[in-house]
């Protein structure tokens, strides 16, 4: 149970400390018994250094050295020797040294663990889980911990240096009526009464701009009561901030120098100017609000080509403002017959009506299309879709047409399938960050017929389409951004409204009634009327930044201790039976 | 709508910006209207400014300005000049300067607000509270906001440079038999279980020990559901820290830098040596195990001077192995009966048997000491009793005698009370750290009959006194401490088992059967037999150590949206009401 304090840490001795006598702690990493000598690499969060029991030098410690099992916990106390010529390990920062040991100390023993503390572990997710405090032993798994350590530390001084406060907001909030995805805990103190664990700490950083704080970051839990979806947790981690008296520009410019500082320090690369598209772009070229910018294929919208045609498929989409919406896939002409099927019902399960394809073929008058509609286009029509998609002989064009969102999403899913098949999406592709702007300020819903605020219903409008707001919903754009980092969207925000005019326009485009808005959003409406000022902000989701930073594709694999996708814990259990007296003492029953 | 953001804050301008053409943004502090000229002083985060309307300047801009009230939020453009001689505010950063406003933008009306945004503000603190987003525009708690975001900064900044880890640990975990203060959340997708907020990361900060993290550091938020008191928040936030192979002085040594640093940054003073106390010292002295060392007052142990008394109550307390303890209360040899009878009733209401005085008087043979006892004492004696307390002739002494623990703790609270008789507290008093050690490991609880862990049953005891665990549990002390500043704890901490015989030992002398082990702490046992290292750690109350920084009375001065004594939050009346709908997806019901 004595032992003696580590003069250093085991990624530490080099040839410099030769001959220093020094006291090492550490779990045995590996162990090799050569019947006189016994080698042992002893291993702690800095690195591993080679340690040696020698039966002359010492016999007592060689002697107890026998009795080692990896994992077990030691001290030693030795002298720092130059490794013989030959035995010198270059993989090691210690591996020109090793430490001739004269005094061991067993602080502990260990079981032998399930699985080995080593990186390519041969073992499923869900014992790696169970033993999660073995997992984060694995220097993969150490190495993700340092770097979203790292990650902390790099955003909350960069905020600090731009004059922004940090402010912790409660998590025991109030349940909204909305909040179907609420955690609720119940009231102990106030029988029948719940709080609710936030969703995201939107309001609170609202309220402080109310406050005046000007300036506001948090790096803060948030949870959602989802449904089981693979990589979520209940349980994530949020960059948040708001700031006032700005406009969309100042946010992009504080989140850019954000990025600079994080793609410098992790990656060690130099942020080029990020690019922005706005939502009806980033739909149109890549099928998506989120687009993967490493994927080198854009897809091209034809309606113009289509103008005055009469093959009716296409008039028709044009006539019901539809869209005609197409893609190159580069050098896949010849394509079998059984590949293109295979594409087809790729789309049609995603709820295309059918995939349009056509060969690009060389032939003695020029390029050629070759497909099952050529006979329905005309030649300039042809002409045009091989322009507008610079096609050359030997690529595939696809073609997809109906419903604009729906069609340009689904192309936008065969985009990155033709990239998987292609190969396109290279493991060491430069990262690839964009602004997507400007989004739609309300969805239209079949279903319930209504429109609904895409962002949420404080998000403000484009000043210069609210007169549309209530002639034509649909026309009206937000001041709401997306940052999408590898086709991921990893922060999003928006400038909100300040103003209780526009505040009352924006309700009665989404049907809120005033009694309604009163009940669901009173006391910050109610701060809203004291003088607010303009204000917006943005949100970061730090746990799939980390992960992409981490070049992870699991968030699981930068949480150090995290749930599965049904919201359990497997090492603890969690969640768990509990004594009835306690739901008892809560008010509650299990129904 | 449209406004041009700020050159400038409200905090900024000075002499050299005379002339220049600036645009402020803020709040509408007052407002004086001079019949031509309107003076109006806009305030943000970062000061006040006075903005001045002529109407020979601009006569739109001053026409405007009538309809300016307080709170209002403004954007104007202006000239910057020097202010007229004589009009200059020295009370002011800015006060030299004013800017001619060529141009008033209204972003926004205020109603008026229900108390006055200054700093000595008359209203309830209920009243503050519900309009807490107006309480936090005043300076005071503007200052505190800021000073504990500063707090954070240097904490983080300190851990990180003395290559600690900072890891987030879970806030949905699993509920422990013992949790009887536990926040519950139930379970949607897995029907009549719960989740529970942690009253500490305590088992997952060891668990990170196991994982080999070595030095963990984390800022976080924990949640404790007790009945109503005073100065308690239901969630409350924690500097949480763990080491592993270390001993208690690395523990101190690593603290101490924290307070080094905080007592410069947030005090501008120079942290003196931290004195150390064992807990018996502490109890002796003080009569606390958080003694305010800025009462200069000392408590002394009188045992020694009786122990051949013939005065039969000292001479029983002596053979029941109980205390006789003295104080001594300069200058005090002249309260009246009435007073003496008031403090009697004080430490009777406390549980004492009796109040013993004695005033120290001057006679022609030296000083005496007249009391109700004084009979019953020999010569030797009353010497004995001022030589040990230091008496001077005009002093009063009180001694308190009976079982050694509670006998000390209210001679502690009556030192207090004197203190504040005397008025000992100055409030610009120098602030007082020190550590409190060698708390027992056990407290024997007299209604169950058996003894509890003082601390947590994973606290390891002085391994010098491992030998009394079974034979005199009482007799065995804690490798456990407190930090202490001005009479407050604001951080504990223990150096914790790592070895299985000793938890075993320890369970044992806490009466916990193996069963209930496994049962209670499972996960945590299992997983230190996989090799846990020697380790230990501390944990700092966050907002009783912001408090104290900022010189408040009342943790809510520090927090941005605190709830009430009984845990509710007047802004947005959480707990409250939710949905029978969300209760029934939750599968619990009211009972």
């Amino acid at each position: 149970m004595f032992f003696k304090t580590r003069t250093h840490t085991c990624g530490e001795l080099r040839e410099v400390n030769i001959g220093d006598s020094v006291i090492l702690n550490g779990w045995v990493d590996t162990r090799r018994d050569l019947g006189g000598l016994i080698f042992i690499d002893i291993r702690d969060r800095y690195g591993i250094t080679q340690i040696v029991f020698e039966p002359g030098f010492n016999a007592e410690a060689h002697l107890a050295a026998g009795s080692l099992r990896n994992e077990f916990v030691v001290s030693i106390e030795g002298k720092v020797r130059k490794r013989p010529e030959g035995t010198e390990n270059p993989a090691l920062p210690t591996g020109n040294v090793d430490v001739m040991v004269s005094r061991l100390v067993i602080l502990n023993e260990a079981k032998t663990p399930p699985f080995q503390i080593k990186d390519d572990v041969d073992t499923s997710e869900d014992v790696r889980l169970k033993y999660r405090y073995l997992d984060l032993r694995r220097p993969s798994m150490q190495k993700n911990i340092l770097m979203r350590h790292k990650m902390y530390q790099i955003v909350r001084q960069y905020f600090d240096k731009n004059n922004f406060i940090e402010v912790e907001t409660p998590v025991l909030m109030k349940s909204t009526p909305e909040g179907a995805r609420d955690y609720l805990v119940p009231s102990r103190l106030h029988k029948g009464k719940f709080y609710a664990l936030p969703q995201s700490p939107q309001q609170y950083k609202q309220l402080l701009m109310v406050s005046g704080l000007d300036r506001y970051f948090q790096i803060v839990k948030c949870f959602r009561d989802e449904d089981l979806r693979a990589d979520r947790q209940p349980e994530f981690t949020q960059i948040d901030v708001e700031m006032s008296f700005i406009d969309q520009q100042n946010i992009f410019d504080i989140v850019e120098g954000l990025m600079k500082i994080l793609f410098k320090e992790i990656w060690n690369k130099d942020l080029p100017v990020i690019p922005k598209l706005t939502f009806d772009e980033a739909m149109e070229k890549y099928g998506s609000d989120k687009p993967d910018l490493r994927v080198d294929l854009q897809m091209v919208t034809l309606n113009h080509v289509f103008e005055n045609t009469s093959f009716k498929v296409f008039n028709d989409s044009i006539k019901n403002n539809g869209i005609i919406s197409g893609l190159l896939a580069p050098g896949c002409g010849e394509y079998t017959r059984n590949q293109l099927d295979v594409l087809t019902d790729y789309v049609k399960k995603l709820g295309a009506g059918g995939l349009i394809w056509m060969r690009v073929k060389e032939s003695a008058s020029g390029t050629e299309l070759e497909a099952p509609i050529a006979k329905f286009l005309s030649d300039d029509e042809k002409k045009n879709i091989i322009e507008s998609l610079n096609a050359k002989p030997g690529d595939l064009l696809f073609i997809l047409t109906g419903s604009k969102l729906k069609t340009l999403s689904i192309m936008g899913q065969l985009r990155l399938e033709m990239a998987r098949r292609l190969d396109l999406i290279k493991l060491n592709a430069e990262p690839k960050l964009l602004w997507v702007t400007d989004f739609p300020l309300f969805e239209w819903d079949e279903q319930t017929k209504r429109f609904y605020a895409m962002h949420h219903p404080f998000t403000s409008p484009r000043l210069e389409d609210v007169e549309f707001m209530e002639s034509d919903p649909s026309k009206v754009k937000a001041r709401a951004y997306d940052l999408v980092l590898n086709g991921t969207e990893i922060a999003g925000g928006s400038i909100r409204i300040h103003n209780a005019d526009l505040q009352s326009k924006m309700f009665k485009a989404l049907g809120i009634t005033d009694e309604e808005a009163e009940h669901k959003f009173g006391f910050l409406m109610n701060a809203f009327k004291f003088g607010a000022p303009p204000h917006g902000g943005i949100a970061f989701g730090f746990d799939r930044m980390a992960m992409i930073f981490a070049g992870e594709s699991s968030i699981r694999e930068v949480i150090a201790f995290p749930k599965t996708a049904s919201a359990i814990s497997l090492m603890d259990e969690a969640p768990s039976l509990v004594d009835e007296d306690q739901l008892k003492e809560l008010h509650i029953k299990i129904r």
